[in-house]
């Protein structure tokens, strides 16, 4: 029997791989000298019978050890953020330019956005030339000199994962607590920052649906990067609900930068001040998560958030005349108001059915390559909790007249839940690890 | 999403596919539209999920279609048997000729030893010019003419099931249930017969190490041939220890010879009247099991079975000389006994350590393709239970003068362990469905 036929037999069978085996399957396939039909077959495997810790951080070590690996060290401590994707999740636009005003370096590699899940890169591409394609030589020079950066990969990075997660796309193999685990984690070691804030998304607006799975996800995110020798914590957020009022790219560009004038959402300026104190507190510009905190509001109400971001967008290309003045980020071409029939409280507000609404509107993809457009969108009038009068909106519909934007609109007021009495807003933070 | 993932999604949850879903998997493989990493991930969760008998039967159903299929009900009940494999089970050369010495036709399709397991087909070209490669015309005239015909596969029966083989033998997912009584039984079920009678071996020289699992592969066969309109039943006997004495292809034709002479060993006697007797029975060539088997008795003391045997070497283009003249086979280089240290009873005759010791010898393949010598092997002369006396042989070993020899020699030893008291025999016949 073949060498790979004993490995795949052995994760069958709930055994353990050692550190070894997992790199000869992992550079096996990378060299094409292990077909895709084995690998499956051992995903499948991993599905089913799971990995342990130390296995886990094998996997991730043998993606990362596929390709370059960025050398940050002679900047210190570098901090990036990693968030597993929601409905309305800007948090990246708010919090790199507040923590890089603190003198801390930010250096972030981020993706597009699929299905329900918007990208920080689609976002950051709503401001007029801002380039999401910087050269590794340009990604260094930036950080050095206004320390912040926010781009798509520089490189190839862990290449290995992006051909397994194609195979695993393919083969019914994507929900594993260990394969994503790694693949989020081969990525952020790769990109080279020694200090990483992750935050799981939990509810139907992300991946994880419940706490339970979230919270195994990210103790294996954690272990990984512990592992691998990074500072790392993880906080578990609310995704049942969308984060902030906006959900569309240019409207939550629109939106962060009201955040950083401290015009944000209740919620959004809470994610945004505790992600970016613990990433001061990682990075050892503060000493306890209130003496950060103190820093963050600071950074917030001084303006020097908003310059920094400024500063971001025009050293990327971008046209920081937008920060100044957002009505020059381009608009819809209509919109509607979706009004309360009568006066009451929002219950329920589904993060998925805005979030495929979104797509419908054409702010999201259905699948990879497909054209978005930045303009369309939602802002949300009322979250869970909020009374609104009979007659009045809840909803503002950024429409680009497409075939969907009627479908999209009965979704996103099936969005919605009412109920005639009062109801409790829902917690924001639901766990740290 | 797509289709096929969506499939490979329900069985990966422990989900049931329809009989149409299945079709669908199986077809778009057998015609390349669905790649074989998907298969090989599905056929993972089904190893780890598994497969209800609808299932089992529609994979089986969707495997006989991808081909040809015989059609035999011109010529009334045909009967075939197939055993699961081990050491040493020369069955089909006695039962079939005793069967079709008792007016009952019997159609079989054999296949090749592989590993520790020997192969009918492997066996019968120990007659010298024996034919094992009928074509469907010279099956169907000779099954009319003489009533009885043991070849390799005369067609393309149940090509997908040979894909599939393939697939999983490189993937790890060969031990399931359902995998595997479909693989047997589309086969079974192309090759036109419509009673089978079903020997599964229990043991360590078996596929299946213990009765449960026996039990559940055997229920699993019967259920599939049932749901596909035929005459099925199924033996449970053990092969813990080698069945009969000879091991090795020229050897176990000789002793099939003698066993149709009246002169084979007890267990191997026993076997081949039990199967013979149920195949009469199904076949309705008998009411009862009782008057089967007087019946097959009969054909064993009066010499139609051996005659029906010379027949059968005959037509198939076989020197028929030896079944009269066993000493017309081929004959090892050399033969060695091994004796006993001392006086005592056979304790312990391991099955898969003969097994290994014949494939060292060179007659069985380490794997497909690989040449065997038909003359070499072990007989033994003591099986579990019996004595034997210091400074006698309790196996006589047939070299071929390879370096392996002096291994096999030692690992034939090794297969045997002795006690100084009485030791009771082992039971044969271990379950019936």
């Amino acid at each position: 029997m073949s060498r790979v036929v004993e490995l795949i037999e052995r994760k069958r069978d709930g055994g353990r791989l050692s550190a070894d085996e997992i790199g000869e399957l992992i550079q096996g396939y990378v060299r094409h000298e292990i077909p895709d039909y084995q690998l499956s077959a051992f995903l499948m495997a991993v599905v089913l019978r799971g990995m342990d810790a130390r296995e886990t951080s094998a996997l991730t070590s043998s993606m990362v050890a596929s390709g370059e690996r960025l050398d940050l060290s002679r900047f210190g401590r570098v901090v990036d953020k990693h968030s597993t994707g929601g409905v309305g999740d800007k948090t990246t636009l708010v919090v790199a330019p507040l923590v890089a005003a603190c003198g801390v370096r930010v250096a972030k590699m981020s993706g597009r956005g699929l299905g329900f899940s918007g990208g920080t890169l689609d976002k950051l591409e709503a401001i007029p030339g801002y380039r999401v394609d910087l050269s590794t030589t340009e990604f260094l020079a930036q950080l050095e000199r206004i320390g912040v950066v926010v781009t798509g990969q520089t490189a190839d990075l862990a290449p290995a994962d992006g051909l397994i997660y194609g195979l695993r796309d393919a083969t019914g193999t994507v929900p594993s607590i260990p394969l994503i685990a790694s693949s989020i984690m081969s990525k952020k070691i790769a990109a080279g920052a020694n200090a990483v804030l992750l935050d799981v998304k939990v509810g139907r607006g992300a991946f994880m649906k419940d706490l339970r799975t979230a919270r195994a996800l990210a103790r294996a995110m954690v272990a990984i990067g512990r592992a691998a020798g990074l500072v790392v914590s993880c906080e578990l957020t609310d995704m049942d609900q969308p984060l902030g009022f906006a959900v569309g790219n240019a409207l939550e560009v629109d939106e962060a930068i009201a955040t950083l004038r401290g015009q944000g959402p209740a919620d959004l300026v809470k994610l945004s001040v505790l992600a970016g104190s613990q990433m001061l507190v990682h990075a050892r510009a503060a000493r306890t998560m209130a003496a950060a905190e103190a820093r963050i509001r600071r950074a917030l109400e001084d303006g020097s958030g908003l310059a920094k971001l400024r500063e971001l967008a025009a050293a990327q290309g971008g046209d920081a005349r937008v920060i100044d003045d957002p009505s020059r980020l381009a608009r819809a071409k209509r919109t509607e108001a979706l009004r309360a029939a009568r006066t009451g409280y929002v219950k329920d507000l589904a993060a998925d059915k805005i979030g495929i609404a979104s797509v419908l509107l054409g702010a999201g993809r259905a699948k990879k390559g497909d054209p978005i457009d930045l303009t369309v969108g939602v802002v949300l009038r009322a979250k869970v909790g909020d009374r609104v009068e009979r007659g009045e909106p809840y909803a503002e519909v950024h429409l680009g007249g497409r075939p969907d934007d009627t479908a999209a609109l009965a979704m996103i007021a099936d969005a919605f839940r009412w109920s005639g009495t009062r109801v409790l807003r829902r917690r924001l933070v639901l766990g740290h690890l």
